[in-house]
């Protein structure tokens, strides 16, 4: 896959050895996070508001909760966004107060939404909404009706102007630190499922599928990407 | 405490029933959050950014990655800006596919960021920072020396203008879709950190300090909020 071709909005100005373009990376990224948080411009000011999302090879679709206004805009002509996704991989404890950093991956994408229309699209759309979240959770639902289709707004932004920024990796102290009585080192951290709660309806008995028990995320708790 | 005051960009045009304005909310969601959402607009456009946050009383600490431009114009007069903080508690699995929604809290702080100057009031930001993503970890480092403090860029937003969002509890199911053969309920999330990973220049024996050992947030992964 090639790399995403940098702009000067996905150039920055410095610490530019940790941003890249590469498609698979970001795709990744995308992929893992079950969130992102959507930036868009009312009144000249900023919003930023947290979404679910979902990635179709080089599309993302949001679900559109961003208010009716955003919305409108969105239908005419498009809302410019910038939507970004952090995966905090870990605590990076240095010696010195000032190299204290997190390990993380983070996508910024950056482009014009726009409302998705077509009711294949839309449909396809909210599958993968829901596939995105929990895989394999599609097929044990029911699927929306008409009613519920139109209730829904979906956005869909190409993925064209794309940068991934990346920290690993131990702390950065600097060489005349490294001596200090300081504990340094990496706190991984990982988002962890739970027990499921079955729904209050539900028999005591009734089974949890194999698409809820085996739900996780990332490469686990224990320290892989420290 | 007093509950933040509505304001029109505060307030929602539908679901209201999930958004509030509670004061000790908005500081339980932005202190165990580690990580918030920076947006802000650049020539026109959005831009959003993930940043470490500290909140001391009404103010909120960002750590001011967030490019040079953006950071003269915070420097100059202040930067508008939209910060928000998402808690992730658990996946809400229902029936229908319309019906699927995530357990979260989140909050959303509109106003200016302005350059913190003061050099001591920098030293206590800087330090409520790391304090913010480690507790005890202050005291376990080198504090900043005057090269560091004036390396670093601190900006300071007066939380004003806030506002809650949450949801928690089972699925939301219409009444007629209870009796489908699917299971329902809610998968709940956590933020778990693994076993710590010593930087490579320690000693093999090094004690692991408290403050890192005993590192939690939020309700532990076993369903409390579910």
């Amino acid at each position: 896959m090639s790399d995403y071709l940098p702009t000067p909005r996905t150039t920055p100005a410095r610490k530019a050895d940790r941003v890249g373009y590469d498609r698979a990376t970001a795709h990744a990224v995308l992929d893992e996070a079950v969130l992102c948080h959507v930036g868009f411009v009312a009144d000249g000011r900023p919003v930023v508001l947290p979404q679910l999302h979902a990635r179709v090879g080089e599309v993302l679709y949001l679900h559109g909760s961003t208010g009716a206004r955003a919305l409108r805009t969105a239908a005419d002509g498009g809302l410019e966004v910038c939507v970004t996704v952090t995966l905090l991989d870990g605590l990076v404890l240095s010696r010195s107060a000032f190299n204290h950093s997190a390990n993380y991956r983070s996508v910024v994408v950056h482009g014009t939404a726009t409302v998705v229309d077509d009711p294949e699209e839309k449909a396809a759309a909210l599958d993968a909404l829901v596939e995105a979240v929990v895989p394999g959770r599609a097929a044990g639902t029911r699927g929306p009706n008409r009613r519920e289709l139109a209730a829904t707004a979906v956005l869909r932004l190409g993925l064209e102007e794309v940068s991934v920024k990346t920290r690993s990796g131990p702390p950065g102290d600097d060489p005349e630190d490294l001596e200090l009585p300081y504990w340094a080192g990496v706190l991984p951290l990982a988002t962890v499922p739970g027990e499921p709660v079955p729904a209050p309806e539900l028999p005591a008995d009734a089974e949890v599928p194999e698409h809820v028990r085996s739900w996780r995320r990332g490469p686990g708790p224990v320290g892989g990407r420290g």
